[in-house]
């Protein structure tokens, strides 16, 4: 008898004949073909292998499986500035016109030239302070405007990309490799909170609430329309870097993560926080040796890769590494 | 020719026959089998196929499919004391060994006696101190070990079961449906984060990260072992009640939620903030009136029906629309 459920029925399984295909073609298909067949890759799929493996004595429940990304310089380039950063003095060039003095004043004056030498060697609270200027005393609705607005159109000056381009297409696919293998895969920057998940489903497939970055304080007011958020001009203690963000962690996620990737100092706390955990894990350090596709260089790192070496986390060399840098269509 | 991948390849289509047969039948089958087919029901079957039909105008994409649920008094029992504060008590009763003088000191002597409308009227900031006095100064795991402890053997007073199997099976029901249709169901509590987190994905199937609450303060600290999180003796700003719920959950998730649950004053401003969205949402609260299978009382609820009422929020009678209160089994 032919009815409806006969019809869904056979729709099913015509549907499905292909799938079983496509899913015979995944598991032999190379879920990493940007990654060079080197150790870190190896290490990544027997590590992934392992505690999903429920036999094999390591294995970690799904819900369990969490992993943390670093951002800038982790997922995608951090020079000659960070991309908040780019933000930061794109909000100061946006804000000028208000105040003519700043073309003579520092630190507003660096910024609009884009000193990059006295940017870096500011005072953290007078950084502090100007992201608090640009970032701060608006609804939650005209910063997302604002961030989307720059992140759609900025582009990297001296690789001439979008910045939104410069996404490592091997961390890409990591993402991906650990997600279909049943991870929860979440960002944990010292970048801004919102700024990151201004992007970070669109360019990462991150959502909004696997997003761990610094906060500023909030506050709920009310319009015609009902209650909004308000950004206040204050941080929330403590700053997402370093022992931060071990902090975070355990405030956003609650379960230790078993896989960390990281490229700098400010990430190694948060590695030794994955590390230092009663279940496998897996740390990945990624270090910035090619001066030809991306850039060259340690500054801020070289404590990092010191603690790697000794506790057999796995230095990821970019030259080495990655068989392709950017993805070719973002 | 018989080799592996053919022999793959039956299997899958022989593993799938039935499965097709389960999904007609899940297609069928109601959703919300201890819901009366009141009302409430239908609004909730209305609302979660309007949103996640691509077609219907109203369609909401899934990573934005966002659902908030208070926690005591809304997803389990609260009476007569909830469960934190039962949590509180026990705590209390395991420290006085030490303080022989607490069996005639307030509120000391309250808690060790159960005096329940002491503890009712007690100053917010006294109740604070208890619990940062029974909650913090201890390893995160100490303190997992000492929730789960509770957790699996604490008993109700008046209704003799464990607390954990005091959920309302409805609502077990209804996170289900909710996830069933690629929603992200998260816990919205003024409960303790970790408390709440100790229990959510074995009692309610919601992970850590789903679960916002209120939070101490964190500290990184280091053993033989490596880095671990210590429990501070602080509060971290705001309190996850009211207002704070708001902020919280820009904070946690970052997306407006689309639906929300709740049962008292301090929900108010969470169910606000789901309806002041651009996107279509909806909102229960839920009405303590069965005296019988339950409690009955509007105590710190008045003010929340008012509003619910006027911007018709679904007002949930337990008497009327759930066939069900407990499970049978947990």
């Amino acid at each position: 008898m032919i009815n409806r459920k006969n019809i869904a029925f056979a729709i099913i399984v015509f549907a499905i004949i292909p799938a079983c295909f496509s899913l015979l073609y995944a598991q032999t298909a190379d879920p990493l073909p940007s990654w060079n067949d080197n150790e870190t890759k190896k290490r990544i799929i027997s590590f992934v292998k392992k505690v999903t493996d429920a036999n094999s004595g390591s294995f970690v429940p799904k819900h369990e499986r969490i992993a943390v990304f670093d951002n800038d310089g982790t997922l995608w380039a951090e020079k000659p500035a960070y991309f908040q950063q780019a933000f930061l003095l794109h909000r100061i060039d946006q804000i000028s016109d208000k105040y003519p003095e700043w073309k003579m004043k520092q630190p507003f004056k660096a910024a609009l030239e884009r000193d990059y030498d006295y940017l870096r060697k500011m005072d953290k609270k007078l950084l502090n302070k100007l992201f608090i200027m640009t970032h701060t005393k608006m609804s939650q609705d005209e910063f997302d405007k604002l961030a989307h607005e720059f992140i759609n159109t900025a582009k990297h000056p001296k690789l001439k990309k979008l910045y939104k381009e410069l996404v490592y297409q091997p961390m890409l696919e990591l993402m991906d490799y650990l997600r279909d293998n049943g991870f929860k895969v979440f960002i944990c920057s010292g970048g801004g909170l919102e700024f990151i998940r201004a992007f970070s489903y669109a360019v990462y497939g991150v959502p909004k609430e696997n997003v761990i970055g610094t906060t500023f304080q909030y506050e709920m007011k009310e319009d015609d329309k009902g209650v909004y958020i308000y950004r206040k001009p204050e941080f929330v203690k403590p700053i997402n870097l370093k022992s931060g963000k071990a902090v975070m962690i355990q405030r956003y996620i609650g379960t230790r993560p078993i896989f960390g990737v990281g490229n700098s100092n400010g990430d190694i706390q948060m590695l030794r926080f994955v590390a230092s955990g009663d279940k496998p894990s897996m740390n990945l350090l990624l270090m910035h040796d090619d001066e030809k596709r991306e850039f060259k260089y340690d500054r801020g790192a070289k404590v990092a890769f010191e603690i790697a070496h000794k506790n057999n986390w796995q230095v990821v060399s970019i030259k080495k590494e990655f068989r392709v840098v950017f993805p070719d269509k973002p």
